[in-house]
């Protein structure tokens, strides 16, 4: 099946932001097994919007469309479509009132346009957005579907996932069957190059490497009559990543994150942690809290950013500051040592670095300093980053949790 | 004049990489004044990219390709466009000679297939590759341009930058000027019907608006022969912007972010901050601390998660969280309290909710509650957010940002 796609929005045109929609669903049509051949953006425009609708008819099956749902009078993605296929709007009851009850629990009266959002195309399957308030919708046309879902990310791929994936994976004859390694603390070029043989060579199943901010995600994928014989036919792949990567592998598990799976080491362990974060400021401790569950392993948690919050917080000696300098392996473990003593966790990790963009006599700007103690045992390491202030302070805290899980894994 | 761009590879329809240079060729043609209607994504196919470059003749007038200039039999762009539009190639004796240069600097044999990168297409304007052997190529074809640029960004970006952007701006008679107003408290549909007349009977200026997390950004752009022209257009429109969005605008300049706009006015009220955070876990600080010099404004911050968090580190009375629960406004009030006495700070932020998945009795999901203490006066909200655990959290970080401007503001 040939798949296309339709990006509408102005905003896409004038560059405000990246169409990364169309990414996200090129890899999981390729995921699918169908076939893309063209993408398509387009403005909130009805004429432009409407000859690239029936452009895409002509010659694709599945037609994504996304933006141009929202409330407002530029939003008229799913009016045209209706008018090129001939169809007309009518009111959901269900999302009508759907609607009425997210304006009453959020306390805020509707304004007329809002009720817009309760129109679908005639004969429309409605796909449910947990994320917002516009809904999906499948639409059937001849042997054709067109499959319309809002623009922003955060809405658009939880509803295709549990609501859109489904119902297209039921029109593959075969299957497609994959399983995810995730790796971190090595590098993009260097998993290429350790496995340059065998993508070489490869035809079924896949291997498809992505870059992640620190981490490095391999899709094994396997075409199959049945999921059963696609699992027969990935297991060796994995098997033999498992043998080349080792302990870079933290989890086989396509919806585990490094954060979960640090939570739950924790977890098994009967561990608490706290850390002592500077120029995170926090940001490592809000992934990790991210996690559904992580009350059970974090109390309380301290940012210390100035020097003297690092000697009056944290307890490092003012001595050792001056000696060593805030950003320094020392203070790491003085500040990880402070934040075990006074949380009363087993487990502490302090951050400490230098993100710029004004700089120290003497240390490259993108040093960051991690020290990590686990039951009084202090371990600490250091890494030069490179890019701007978010860049610097996203990655460390990425190396911090790969620092802690390293940790883990050697206290069994 | 109206520009199309058209992005040839195969990995972009196979999502192995997000097209940034459709992005970053969509700003640069908004800077120009070039209306960009169209953008299209096609493989390396050339029955596909030569449909795509006719429909592109017929309806624009500058055609930007990008991908599939180079060496291997699957870069076909320029043979493409060639064909397309009726020229032959041609051997350009200056690019042979700089690949015969490149291969004796690198100490390598070409390849047969190098060559080919030395083939344009007659009568083309030949554009330096800095970074790369295959060069840029502009083609005029009636009153049109097809404008060939190779696809890797760091290729493609420098050459534009310096090789094309400047004989495309001399195509340009007037110029585009743009002023920013970001708005923050306030839905996207509520601003969107607050100047529905404004965007009805526009024509120049124009306003534009752009939804973010939390925040509504209002472009307004105007055409004019000079940069003053424009901007005296466009100064009486901000000001009736200005006139009815009061303090919901939180800053007219591009390039402030709300966090900064924060920081900006606790220096200047010479105010330092802590924060008291529980469901965010550290985010609302992590992202203040993203302002480059937020040193000046944070010395130290608290993330207390567990009820015991609260009273042992925060102060909270154990009795309070009894009869209230850690979800209310008066813990919400005396966490803000116990953050500002134990920091020292004049200014403290308490942030405290429940952001699922699961749940307490008699409390939505999405409830969060927030207190702010300036000098000891604390004033308490609370708000209840839709959508999932992540999304849940970073709205109530917006929220406290603008809880603290809006307090802020009325503390002059």
């Amino acid at each position: 099946m040939i798949a296309e796609f339709i990006s509408v929005g102005t905003e896409l045109l004038l560059g405000n932001i990246v169409n990364t929609n169309a990414w996200y669903l090129s890899r999981k049509c390729a995921e699918l097994g169908f076939s893309v051949y063209y993408q398509n953006t387009v403005g909130d425009n009805e004429e432009r919007l409407k000859s690239t609708i029936e452009l895409a008819l002509s010659r694709s099956d599945l037609i994504f469309l996304t933006g141009g749902l929202g409330p407002t009078e530029d939003d008229l993605t799913k009016e045209t479509v209706a008018k090129t296929i001939g169809k007309p709007l009518v009111e959901a009851q269900q999302i009508k009132e759907q609607l009425q009850d997210f304006f009453r629990r959020i306390n805020r009266e509707a304004t007329e346009n809002n009720w817009k959002q309760a129109m679908v195309i005639e004969g429309a399957v409605i796909i449910q957005n947990e994320n917002g308030t516009a809904p999906g919708q499948i639409v059937d046309y001849d042997d054709k579907k067109l499959i319309l879902m809002p623009g922003p990310p955060n809405e658009m791929i939880p509803m295709f996932e549990r609501g859109i994936y489904p119902i297209l994976a039921c029109l593959q004859k075969g299957v497609f069957y994959s399983e995810m390694v995730k790796l971190c603390g090595i590098g993009e070029s260097q998993v290429e190059t350790m496995i340059l043989d065998l993508i070489g060579h490869q035809t079924n199943p896949t291997i498809a490497p992505y870059a992640k901010t620190g981490e490095v995600h391999l899709r094994v994928t396997a075409s199959a009559k049945t999921k059963e014989e696609g699992k027969q036919l990935v297991i060796p792949t994995i098997e033999e990543l498992k043998k080349r990567f080792g302990s870079y592998i933290f989890t086989l598990c396509e919806e585990e994150t490094l954060e979960s799976v640090v939570v739950s080491m924790l977890l098994e362990r009967n561990y608490r942690i706290a850390a002592a974060e500077s120029c995170t400021g926090g940001l490592f401790m809000g992934r990790m809290i991210n996690v559904p569950g992580a009350s059970s392993v974090v109390g309380e948690s301290y940012i210390a950013y100035s020097e003297a919050a690092k000697s009056n917080l944290l307890l490092v000696p003012e001595e050792m500051l001056r000696q060593y300098t805030a950003v320094s392996e020392p203070v790491a473990a003085a500040m990880a040592e402070g934040a075990q003593k006074i949380s009363g966790a087993q487990v502490a990790v302090s951050i400490t670095g230098l993100a710029g963009p004004a700089g120290m006599t003497d240390i490259p700007i993108g040093t960051v300093c991690f020290g990590c103690c686990i039951n009084g045992h202090t371990e600490t390491e250091h890494h030069v980053f490179h890019g701007n202030r978010e860049k610097i302070r996203t990655y460390a805290v990425q190396y911090a949790f790969d620092f802690l899980r390293r940790r883990l894994l050697s206290n069994l």
